[in-house]
């Protein structure tokens, strides 16, 4: 089937280099540019997500859609999100990303039957498939989507109907299946209705031991059929619910320790959804880094002064940079990637806007990592921090290190040696130290 | 030692019933009248905070102490520490409540050595043992404080100076030691500077190993010297640290969880603590709650729209209402109690005022706890919960509850079906029941 | 026409009292009592939103529409439009509330071109007509819909172009002459997407010049048509807009002050928007009624940890009380109501939630009319407040109220009287007296 | 009088280009350079505030000061004052910052007598006169702090206590003395406590109108004495009251124009105030600016996450880009300046600290103003912004702007023009067009 051309006043976005004054080219990303002896494609392996860019109507609360999507003739049918995956496709052909996201209900219609929704995953399933083998571009990772439709009004692993659980289960398998099939690197559980809107008519530990279990039952199949991808969940604190059970990255974590699912999840970390919870991304990325539990990104921005999740495009180059710094020191992904999980405001409603939208957040990553990597290779601010902690590398602290003292021991030590003295921090020069390699 | 009256103008506070119109009485507050077989007094086991009610000048960062304290002759003599108890003890007597609490430093002075300070504190600990003993009053948990002084600008537990975390360690010794001498029935931990300013200059790994390392010594030498008083650590979110480690109750689940610490240490959760983290209290209280680890409260509130601690008395009713269900439900107080941690408004600086703050807020609770036990009595709002979740009760629901199922099945259970259904969670009606409760 | 009944399981809402255990019943809120003299119907003026119980479907941004409304068939034909009027006034009258309240695109579907949705409109407020000499019941205001199409995607009387503008003032004379038309008492000026995205590509100057500029030219076609209701413009900070620019009751009466509006339109106050600028709903209402521009209410309330727009029903007794307190100290509405400007949750879909959640409201502003009453009649908090600023009638403070003094006389009487002193403001006092009301 | 060096280890800092590593030189502010014309030095007009530099000893409400200052005696005698003049002007020289801005208790001690207060700040003003003369270094305004001290605990100008009001009207007159005699360019009106606690025990409406006459009494004085500085006003939201009157821009235009103010004074806008107050500082320039009342700048910023006001040093290039634009735009200051009101970390407590704060923040501002020129040189950014509102230079908009148009003219104009269309606003593609400046 040959679609014609869905972009066609857009050619292949080049890299330029920072002089240009072509809005449509690259300033910074250069695919095949080393950055510490890998590409930064490889660095960064951006991933383009298919509910934002195909799907997205860029309708809110207070009115209904405006973007302009020519190619979609606007109908529930198998052959328009056929017809989708080809301009899908295209635009990540263009913009040069190569990866996507999907969730089941973004790539094909909820038909309101399990096996004809089902059927018609399928037979977009062929049409995606097609479109990988013919372009060699790849699935970052799938989902289930239950959170849309009004049967998960009140949840899916948490809902307070056994039916909808079984229902949403169905739906992950579903899921699943289709991301393997698909060569899928990963597997996204986003509980977008796990929560709750008042707390007076929940009974909040059945709730959670029944969320538990579903992603047991998933861990259990996906070993099953054999599916190597990793399993991510994804922190949020509220939105839709007034509280979303996965709320950070430590309520994450807190739950897969108490219900033995640590070693089989790790996290998807989303900005805006950091700082929703009153954290920086940094910090997000640091409690799973240090928890051996940083997986993959999903990346996108908030307005500073806004309380809700606005999924703007990432161009801020300082939040860019912390971002590459907390990877880089991870050893950057694995089967993770940077997926764009942002759409364009609802005054941005041209196809065009799509293509500013993700070159200025390439842009902004590519920048990123090349001031990461540089504020690494020039040392100074790690000799800072390895020196402010240097006094646990001997005598008193590395007693307290090795965990081969006592409260009395310290006691007497403390007795002895009078006022301990300390030195400044120094977070201004460090960050005029980071100011300088922007 | 006879230092007359501290509050010659106040009566002992009497129950004087909702329609007296003297302010210095309790319209709803009345010991020992029973709520459900037990007194008033055994449910909510009021404390009194020393730092707020004898220590607080009512400064802020704008403007310096207006609090009328006539007893203290503002110098750091061990004899104004004594007087200073006997003023705290006449308070606790007339307004009727039994406990206290204190960080070490409250009670005595910081003397600028540890030896000094350490002998300052045994002796306001003699008059604090004779004021107990003269009284009945007793102490419901002490602390150490290791935020106020400048060595602890960077942390104690995690400060990046091994001497200042020895130093720390020496006065948590200390202060378990007063606490286990004076009957304290529970030692809080509250991390006041354990946390970051900023993450670029912050090894966390390194600092949250450190802190776990002050706790297992903490735990260590309770259990040598035979204290069995209850262990509690305090979430709090940010302030004065820009990230506190143990930012809300999942958080320090967590870090408990990760370090073995969950048997030895329940929470202390607190009202303003809780809102700034983003969650009402109602929720901090049922997380501690079903991880089996509620185990004391700080009761104050904020103020809805500010983003700091204000730590305002707690007179709304249907925040106290909450409390007081959750707390029922968890079958009541075990060591905890109710610890006003409260201070009057800087413009509210008489000692008056104190009477005023403690009154509204005993009575408030007096209400919440009525107010709770009416709706549990009720029963109405358990059965529609329970009926809520009925459906785990048998057939699918109870085959997925008890693990005995599979994705595949479920899928087929779903496919065989159909569409499932839900009911409404009736937020409006479950909210209009609790008003009728008001 | 005969349309049957929309809500057959549901009686006409009686006032059975505070006993009462039966869901579907007022507790407090009896029309017809008299507090000081004047009926709670007449206090209160309640009204239902068109908007809400009509058409919103309860969808989110992360899910679609929920609500059960078993008489809309879901089109945009006339027929439709002209059922929901029937509906909606059987609900009024079952639930016993006497005005409604209307944008135009809510009664009556857009079409696409604006001959046609006039026509569509005329037609449906042929029914309205009907529907209200049939039941008697009142029109509080109507307003336009300048937010929801995506023609105005940068906004209306804001919008950067020309012709939208056009549009929206079209919109705006057609909705004041049905409002006149139907005997409203109101009309609002709510500016949905008068604000902006992004300052980088605003002419904010201009834009508020053409704001103002619709605002002039309705006042001016109101005169000439001579429709007596009020004009009221309503604040919020943010959302849908980045910016808002009637972000609060200051900003609103800054703007009406600088383009000389203020004697033409008064103010619309929304709780939730209250509290998202920042503000208490009391503030507010104190801001407006100094100003003397207290037009009217949108009651409803929000979450007090979401940062957006809930649109929750009103059923915090202090919330109900603060606005009746303010209420009545403006001496009541004139041609204002309290519009429930409110939705219920998403998970409360069934026509039955309807009356709960506005039983709930009546309920809530029942009783904080009563305890406003009753504060006021006691007198103690009044005679509190004017005793504390008393030295401002006599002396030195009536000489500066007056104007008859300088600085150089100032300096004077203070070197002479030395240290001024201060009284308590005793907030907890107050706390403890409002509390006796509830 | 010779005080020797006080920062005897630190050289005069020295522009030393973007390459250096000295994190002790400027890499971007080059006084003399020429922006435009214009001198880096008259572009920016730096400030130091004397409260942070010399008077902020770090303590928070958690814990005591920290800051190293060895030149300060820790007492209240006028000789520590004076001599600290000495190490503030050491400061200034050596940072390279021409002006400083002071409250009257900042530079002199509160001496708990009017009449001792007035001859001590008389002495110091002595000893800045000098300085002043000797070093060049100029004043860019001056105030009177109404806010530490307790008798203003309940506001002054506001204070419901008269002998309050004349106080701090005794204080203001003697402080605007001070300023004209040190030739200050300007004065502000910061209302420090000029709001309310709770608004139950408040008389709003009296409030404003005797901060009000405090005003219109300054003004006249003024005008008297033949002061020809700038007077200001200064939003804040809250802090330390729960609300000021001031909260923001909007609000201090709205009393301004109430009563009759807004020629004689403009704003002095703080960045953390601005987003306190839920807006950018972007906006509240925009706001001030297009008011022709943008005065002068508070030059901080606040930790985006933390509800309160933590006065850090700006560095972020972002800021302060968009802060250079709209000054360029308004043409620059005339009588104010870029006054650094931002303290050190608590944690950053040597006095090295403030040289690295101090070169971070002009830094950064010299990289704003340079690439805020940049931008509006470039003029594409103009360009789109002019196209977008064009619609209004001709035609149907160019009417609308002359008012020579009624709504019956829009409908029927509308009725003939059919669907308007509107294009993209571009905000990625603006983001975009901004990072290519940065």
């Amino acid at each position: 089937m040959n679609h014609g051309e869905f972009f066609p006043s857009i050619p292949k976005i080049q890299f330029e280099g920072a002089k240009s004054r072509n809005p449509l080219s690259f300033k910074h990303y250069n695919a095949e540019e080393l950055v510490g002896g890998k590409s930064m494609k490889d660095h960064l392996r951006f991933a383009c997500a298919y509910w934002h860019t195909m799907r997205n109507g860029l309708a809110d609360p207070f009115g209904g859609p405006t973007a302009q999507r020519p190619w979609d003739d606007g109908s529930d049918s198998v052959a328009n999100a056929q017809k989708r995956v080809w301009a899908m496709f295209e635009f990540m052909q263009k913009v040069g990303i190569d990866y996507y996201c999907f969730h089941d209900r973004d790539v094909a219609p909820e038909l309101g039957d399990l096996a004809k929704s089902n059927a018609a995953l399928d037979a977009v399933a062929d049409e995606l498939e097609k479109a990988q083998k013919q372009t060699g571009l790849k699935l970052l990772w799938g989902t289930a989507c239950l959170f849309s439709h009004s049967r998960y009004n009140q949840g899916a692993g948490t809902s307070p109907y056994a039916d909808v659980f079984a229902y949403g289960a169905a739906q992950v398998k579903k899921a699943i299946d289709i991301t393997h099939r698909l060569g899928g690197e990963g597997y996204v559980f986003w509980g977008g209705r796990e929560g709750y809107a008042t707390l007076w008519n929940t009974d909040m530990k059945r709730e959670l031991d029944h969320l538990a279990r579903l992603l047991h039952l998933a861990v259990d199949y996906k070993k099953k059929i054999g599916f190597k991808g990793a399993f991510y969940i994804e922190p949020k604190p509220r939105e839709p619910s007034t509280h979303q059970y996965d709320s950070d990255a430590a309520a994450c974590l807190n739950f897969l320790r108490e219900y033995n699912l640590l070693g089989e999840l790790s996290l998807n970390l989303e900005t805006n959804h950091a700082t929703l919870a009153g954290h920086t991304m940094m910090h997000e990325m640091r409690v799973a880094r240090e928890a051996g539990a940083l997986g993959s990104i999903d990346a996108n921005t908030g307005d500073e002064l806004i309380g809700w999740d606005t999924d703007q495009f990432p161009t801020d180059i300082y939040l860019t940079t912390q971002i590459m710094i907390e990877l880089l020191r991870a050893g950057g992904f694995t089967t993770g990637g940077l997926n764009f999980d942002a759409k364009t405001r609802r005054e941005s409603f041209e196809p065009e806007d799509l293509f500013h939208a993700h070159i200025g957040g390439m842009d902004a990553f590519a920048r990123g990592l090349k001031i990461a990597h540089a504020i690494i290779e020039d040392g100074r601010l790690d000799d800072f921090v390895k020196t402010r902690y240097s006094s646990y590398d001997s005598g008193i602290g590395a007693k307290i290190e090795s965990g081969n003292v006592t409260l009395e021991e310290l006691e007497a030590y403390s007795l002895a040696n009078g006022e301990p003295t300390t030195k400044s921090g120094r977070q201004e020069m460090i960050e005029n130290l980071i100011n300088d390699f922007i």
